[in-house]
């Protein structure tokens, strides 16, 4: 079997292997054999380092929401910004301290450069909080000193001295601050070793390490340069190398260039690590931070308690892509919407027999299922542990081969599903032509589709409990709105009005007024048509009194749209609740 | 300091560390101290695994597509389908060898379980090709064993055997396709390596491996259950232990549940193995397969050729997206939106030194700078040899503090901007308000994306070289449309007609007639009032004349909107050519 692969016509001669430069030979190297048996101490860098990265920067507003839900997750130090370099993060760090929002336990972490002026102005942002930890930096590669500091080794070694010297005399002007110490030779991954562990070691004399306080040294891979072997060696090494070891904290900070930066952070933990700083879902500069869903629910899956919790990540990702303004994509380890679908008959078959075996086995020993061992094929982890559910996904195929579900609504008729509402149809699909892998036409989808999300076409057939027969809205341009709704609820028509942030908002006041308790989860839409009428779409994701499910909503004007499509998921809950009283 | 840390109450009790039942000890390692230095044998599994993991399963068109690129890029191995699965596989490898789609050092691989129907079935899909791999599975795992087939060892093994032998008598069916073999003791990573290899060693000795015919043994890593380093480890152990092993090729199939597929196939790799499947972007079931665009780039930045073709990275991008209906993340290594675009000052700072100390280098020793080993901090490759660009963005914000361009944008005027569009008009406010990090009212920032993308409000003053004033449109519903619309060219202004599969296809005919060639990147669309009149935007990446840049339409009708867009995008390049001529 020859290979037949042929040189491509990439300009290699422009690149040289890592190792050339910058290996280390580590032959008695003890990392590999190693074992992960507890959490590292974790950092969350994302109203730093992963807000450093987005095209907008978080607002006020956006950072205090992610700072309160790092710290309901359980996260204990939290990098909150780089307040010499900004005022909206100097005002965040000042607003935090302010408000009184850090709890006792948890310390705030701030960056700076190793700038006389730039630590002052880092150590009166902190000025009042019961404890931080002082990150210091200074950039040591090879390249950066060549190019962008000019400085021989002395001379970036004079800068860092400087600023930890510089960081030990401010500390004096806050006495009732905690202060503790955090140092990162920038672009350690371009840094020869043995320069970069005298760096850290000169620097960390200036700290003093004690058992009581200890030192951080982070060695970021500021570019992932090499396999993530390469990086762990690293860590051993310095590990070996770093003065005063039993009082410093080895601190990771991968970036995922090459796409191995979780690897990078498992295998330099393994090396002896024991912080591990990163964001959630791997924002971050480039291709990103480490992801700290990923490293965390790692662990989990292992028996170790990330001593986080993942139990809501539905809810985590939600906020985190309202933060960042960027979605998680749908094959994201752990939290994607396409991680717990399975698509192919045997998958599903071996999946069905896994639960079926765990659940014969709970009775057989008269425990509850999840008290056993999770054992189900093609599932690492019990969705439910994240708060996800497992979905089977049979497609239905068109008639001319041209496609599924969603292919059809798009060509047909200008709809687009989010991901997780074709999922959701394609089981109604499944349900109602009981055909697997089978064939269907455009019009009986459509047909199934209209039955389920759509009111019935004629106007005498009631469809569902809810109706609406026109809605008015009025706006103050000040964020509050006043809707006025014509609701039909089972035969009674009646004028209601509610006020919101917006009409979605009034109208779900509204509802609870009439005992139906919605949560809002993913709003989505779009023009219906590339011709003529530009008609809108509108799908809501809705917890409704404990179900979640999708609506949808077709009108001329968007706002109604979005109403309409409340309506559809609200009438297709009280549906299923009917239908399970009948069944009961 | 003391780790705040505490419990979670993630039900840790149902997890066992991997090691524990399946752990191996091989001190004796040797792959952490090996180095890559030759591109692995690539089988690109797209048209199978990717496929198989789509809410949509590709049309016939579509997998065409994802061929014929995958055969451009270099791939010589190609999993096309499961034949016996699915029609619509059969009728695509068909149709592959009768339309001699396949080049003659193209070798296509078609997978099937171990059962006589469907491999019966797998030879009748490749009866004409001039050579194919027939790829046999069969699930080998101590879960699957015990819970899907409840059958024992010698029971599997069985299943392997009585496979294997049937594919050698139906290899006699086609006698005029040169047939070879690959076996994967499928759930690879969830199976005792004893046992494993002695089904893969079984199996072997039927297939009859010789040095012109070597067998494929895969090992997928079909749920990745631990560190990426145990899997290498496996990889290893199972080279030492596989029998004729200089007539076998070791390969790799990782997928990537927990983050790190691409570790786990470098690792494997310099463990030993000597090919790789993997999908581009990483599609595939759950959390996808290994990211064949990440491993290709990799071995690049570190001076190996590929043996891929990378440079029109974009176009693979597109095609991928439009294929998988998918769309690739904005930090999606080497690929992402994001992944060449600088945000903070000093990294921006870093970066433009290294570009002029590349330059000086180059100038002082009298040679291209593409001859020079790159050489610019935070830039891991130069974005060019993938036909991207670097991008500084310097983020303007608000007064308000409550964020920047895009946020504004939507807030005031409900443009939703494309990210690449966000990038590309912050460098246009930089450039008009030259104002560092500065601020910038909305009010300002709305003239200047006016000013830039919208014609002029002044009817008297004209905006750009082109002006449409109408449009109507006809569709045969065959998808065949005419389009005629009223352009202004210059002071001209005539009626002009063209056809094509849609409107803007229509209309970059027509501006070909006027000498502006067009290639359409992108496109995106959305309405544009949550209230009243749903009026819609249309966005257009497009590359006038050798200049990529967006344009930007509104209207009430989508179809117009997108023309408008594509005016606004050939004005803006026009404008350009311009003031490089005058300049130059």
């Amino acid at each position: 079997m020859k290979n037949n692969q042929t040189p491509s016509s990439m300009p290699v001669h422009k690149y040289r292997p890592y190792h050339e430069t910058l290996g280390i030979d580590l032959p008695d190297r003890t990392w590999p054999a190693k074992r992960i048996e507890k959490a590292p101490r974790w950092c969350a860098v994302d109203l730093r380092d992963g807000n450093q990265a987005l095209i907008d920067p978080m607002s006020p507003e956006r950072k205090r929401i992610m700072f309160d839900m790092l710290v309901r997750m359980g996260y204990k130090e939290i990098e909150v910004g780089f307040p010499s370099a900004s005022q909206t993060d100097f005002d965040f760090v000042r607003s935090l301290i302010e408000d009184n929002a850090i709890p006792d336990d948890v310390t705030i972490q701030v960056l700076t450069q190793a700038r006389d002026s730039l630590i002052e102005r880092t150590y009166e942002s902190i000025s009042g909080a019961k404890q931080a930890i002082v990150h210091l930096y200074n950039s040591t590669s090879i390249l950066q000193r060549d190019v962008v500091f000019k400085q021989d080794k002395q001379g970036i070694i004079d800068i860092a001295l400087h600023g930890a010297r510089f960081c030990r005399e401010m500390e004096k002007t806050i006495p009732g601050t905690e202060v503790y110490y955090e140092y990162s030779p920038e672009s350690f991954t371009g840094t020869e070793l043995e320069y970069a562990v005298d760096v850290c070691n000169q620097v960390i004399e200036i700290f003093e390490p004690t058992a009581e306080r200890k030192v951080i040294i982070n060695l970021p891979a500021t570019v992932e340069m090499a396999t993530p072997n390469a990086y762990a060696d690293s860590i051993e090494w310095m590990g070996r190398h770093l003065a005063h070891r039993e009082n410093i904290i080895i601190s990771l900070h991968p970036h995922n260039d090459r796409g191995t930066a979780v690897a990078a952070a498992e295998l330099g933990y393994l090396a002896g690590a024991d912080r591990i700083e990163g964001c959630l879902f791997g924002n971050g500069e480039r291709t990103g931070n480490v992801d700290l869903i990923a490293l965390g629910i790692n662990l989990f899956t292992q028996g170790i308690d990330p001593e986080i919790d993942f139990s809501n990540l539905d809810e985590v990702k939600r906020t985190a892509e309202y933060v960042n303004q960027l979605k998680v994509h749908e094959r994201s380890p752990w939290a994607g919407d396409l991680v717990y679908t399975a698509f192919s008959g045997s998958h599903q078959d071996a999946i069905k027999k896994g639960f079926e075996s765990m659940e014969a086995d709970a009775r057989a020993q008269g425990v509850p299922v999840d008290s056993l061992v999770w054992a189900v094929p093609y599932l690492p982890i019990d969705p439910k542990d994240l708060g996800r559910s497992y979905e089977a996904v049979i497609r239905v195929n068109s008639q001319s081969g041209k496609g599924g579900v969603a292919y059809l609504l798009k060509q047909d008729h200008n709809l687009e599903l989010p991901r997780r509402l074709q999922i959701e149809f394609s089981g109604v699909v499944q349900a109602k032509t009981d055909a697997e892998g089978g064939e269907v036409t455009s019009d009986q989808l459509w047909t199934i589709f209209q039955d389920e999300y759509l009111p019935a076409a004629n106007e005498n057939d009631k469809w569902g409990r809810f109706e609406l027969t026109g809605s008015r809205t009025e706006s103050d341009f000040a964020g509050t709105l006043k809707l006025s709704v014509d609701l039909r609820d089972g035969d009674e028509i009646a004028p209601q009005n509610a006020v919101g942030n917006g009409p979605i908002d009034a109208f779900l006041k509204l509802m609870a007024a009439h005992n139906i308790h919605v949560e809002l989860f993913d709003y989505v839409e779009h023009t219906l048509s590339a011709g003529g009428d530009a008609f809108a779409a509108a799908y809501v994701e809705l917890n409704v009194n404990g179900n979640r499910l999708w609506g949808v909503g077709i009108d001329s004007d968007i706002s109604t749209a979005s109403l309409k499509a409340v309506v559809s998921a609200v009438n297709r809950a009280v549906r299923q609740e009917q239908a399970q009283l009948v069944t009961a």
